[in-house]
């Protein structure tokens, strides 16, 4: 079974926004095993979107379409998908009911546009979108299904989790994909192909190993399609385990979640508690933290330092070691650290100053040293790092090093 | 002049990862006179990246592909293509260096399957990659050109400026392309349409207008193509001119920058600082702000305050409010804000406590309910929002919303 996906709108082509739907999306038909064989941006414009219609039919046994739903002369989705079928326009009444029901909520009075917005095709069977004004139309044409939904992401995301994603399970047969990711650090693409080339030799047909590097680390990830998904999963597991015994000392997380959510399940499970100290990441370690719900058991906060003043103040660093050392030292980051610790009265503390650029760097000290340590009552460990010259690849790079410091401290323990 | 972009990797199609190098390559093409026609993400697949070069020809002038350039097995961009133009393989002497010289860097032995990256289809030109060990492919026939470039973001964007730019603007004779952004806050897309209709059906057949919603405001997009760059400003100016004086009271920023970039323009302008207070928000305005380069001047920094006792230490909120109001309430936020500036001793402070869910709610305060404070010498601003059950959704809000208050309040100082 396979879907498309195309999203519509020139906010995409002009580089104004990242499509962050059609990945959440290809998440969501993955896990009920659907592949998507192509996304697809195109512009606000009749021609394009017809084409881009009739070439995804053609591979596609499932259209989805996001964007161009909304009121203004721009968005053209729903008169193209008519033109697309030759068919008419009726009002649908459910919708109408929840455009007027949204603009009471709002006190504001019904416009002409916004009557309009309950036109839809007249062969298309509508799901009410009870979070926003922009219909969610469903075709069944000439053996296929064309899903047409509002680009706004959680409206777009109620609708698939709620209807979409459903009606799909139950109108099709859908065979089992099993996905299995093994994160690495510390070592090379070529080298851990070379490691585990007998192993990736060894697999059948349906079950497929990609690498993909990202931060200097490489996530393994191992794709298998079939029946069921009970064997298949066992069978992915044998796999898995072979690779990760042969790279053991390489693997930080034997599962497809983000470093932090690793830190904060074991964290959560043995009752420890997590503080920050941050200069040049400034919040973004407490920001992927503070992302996953049911953090607030192990993360107790912590500073973002970027003025010596509150490195001083709040983190108690001393003016004496700032001044020796500089804010880009072993020193400065160990006393952030243990200044966490004692300050926040956490188990484990994170603490990261570095020069993310473009300005800022010395010859001693080139844009891209970072200095990052963590802490535990026992021991502190610190570690310098000298990575690019872009902000924010040095930052998501800072972030990545210091959570995976922090994790083999914690299973060290 | 109509460019394509082709990503390459099974990654993207299983929602593994998001596609951002797309939108990067999008706006940089824009800024140099080239339209993006279309974005296609494909897997790594033989048949399929076929027929998309195929049909990204029939449409476009150049067609610039990412991805799948890696050492490994899954790979098979450069194969593909020299299957597609039918030309066989040479060997790079200076790809080749390159790979080398970078394994020497990190003292890793060299690898066969690393000198078969130096391997590329023999009617291309190579770009020389400095920053990884895939080379970059520049294929001109049949009167398009077809460029190949690794997908790691930092090597394609290294490529994108340095080399791949300057040859297109060298090559072709480029059209004007002008945008200009307008940030709204307060008005329904509708009513914004409504107010400015007679405007939008005054415009020239070269300009069109964009309604972008997010997060509870509305970008206006005015984008105009023609020969000259300067003519082509001063119209669109004109335009923009008329639509900000017909919504004035809804305008925040008349610019295509993110808040937290006019906020520090603002204050780095005034020689003001600034200082966080989140709770919610979990570090997330921190990110935002210390995200663009040079905002030390303005940040002092802050506080990421999720425990009560944080709360307490850090920003001195007292217990007594703790206990009395609850952490989400305006006596709590207002506290933030106020000890943030006494505590960090700067000029201006914003405050951030809600609760984003998906738990924690109660039948008064429901997941989304969020108190928002700013703050100066003078006074302390509060307001509550309610915002949806979803915690990213609520944190994305909380910030925008932050930011804008911060922005009002900067502007009535």
């Amino acid at each position: 079974m396979l879907a498309e996906i195309i999203t519509i709108g020139d906010e995409i082509l002009i580089g104004q926004i990242v499509d962050t739907n059609s990945a959440w999306m290809a998440k969501q038909l993955n896990l009920i095993g659907v592949s998507v064989k192509q996304i697809t941006s195109v512009s606000d414009e009749e021609q394009h979107i017809l084409d881009a219609l009739a070439q995804a039919e053609t591979r596609a046994d499932i259209i989805l379409i996001t964007g161009g739903l909304g009121p203004t002369k721009d968005d053209i989705t729903k008169l193209t998908l008519a033109k697309y079928f030759n068919m008419g326009f009726r009002n649908d009444a459910g919708t109408l009911e929840i455009v007027k029901s949204i603009f009471e909520k709002y006190k504001r009075p019904l416009l002409d546009i916004n009557i309009k917005q309950a036109d839809v095709p007249d062969g298309c069977e509508v799901i009410l979108n009870k979070n926003g004004t922009a219909p969610c139309m469903w075709f069944e044409e000439r053996g296929k299904i064309f899903v047409s939904m509002p680009g706004v992401p959680y409206e777009m995301m109620y609708l698939m989790d709620d209807e979409i994603l459903p009606r799909i399970k139950r109108q099709f047969k859908l065979p089992s994909i099993v996905h299995k990711t093994i994160l690495t650090s510390n070592i090379g693409e070529s080298f851990l192909a070379k490691e585990i080339e007998e192993i990736e030799d060894s697999l059948p047909a349906h079950i497929k190993l990609a690498y993909l590097p990202k931060m200097g680390q490489v996530r393994l990830r191992l794709s298998a399609i079939g029946e069921d998904e009970a064997p298949l999963k066992t069978e992915v597991e044998i796999y898995a385990k072979q690779i990760i015994e042969k790279v053991e000392k390489f693997v930080v997380i034997d599962d497809d979640i983000p470093l932090e959510q690793a830190i904060l399940n074991f964290m959560k499970e043995k009752g420890l508690t997590l503080s920050t100290a941050e200069s040049c990441t400034g919040g973004y370690i407490a920001h992927l933290i503070t992302q996953h719900p049911g953090c607030s058991s192990v993360y107790w906060g912590g500073a973002v330092a970027y003025a010596y003043e509150l490195k001083e103040s709040v983190l108690g660093v001393k003016e004496n070691t700032l001044t020796k050392y500089g804010a880009v030292s072993e020193e400065t980051v160990t006393e952030m650290a243990e200044g966490a610790l004692k300050n926040f009265k956490t188990d484990y503390s994170i603490a990261v100053s570095g020069i993310a650029g473009p300005d800022g760097g010395t010859e001693d000290k080139p844009v891209g040293t970072v200095w990052i340590a963590v802490a535990n009552q026992q021991k502190t460990i610190a570690k310098v790092f000298n990575f690019s010259n872009k902000r924010l690849q040095n930052i998501e790079r800072s972030a990545a090093s210091a959570l995976t410091m922090l994790l083999n401290l914690l299973k060290e323990s």
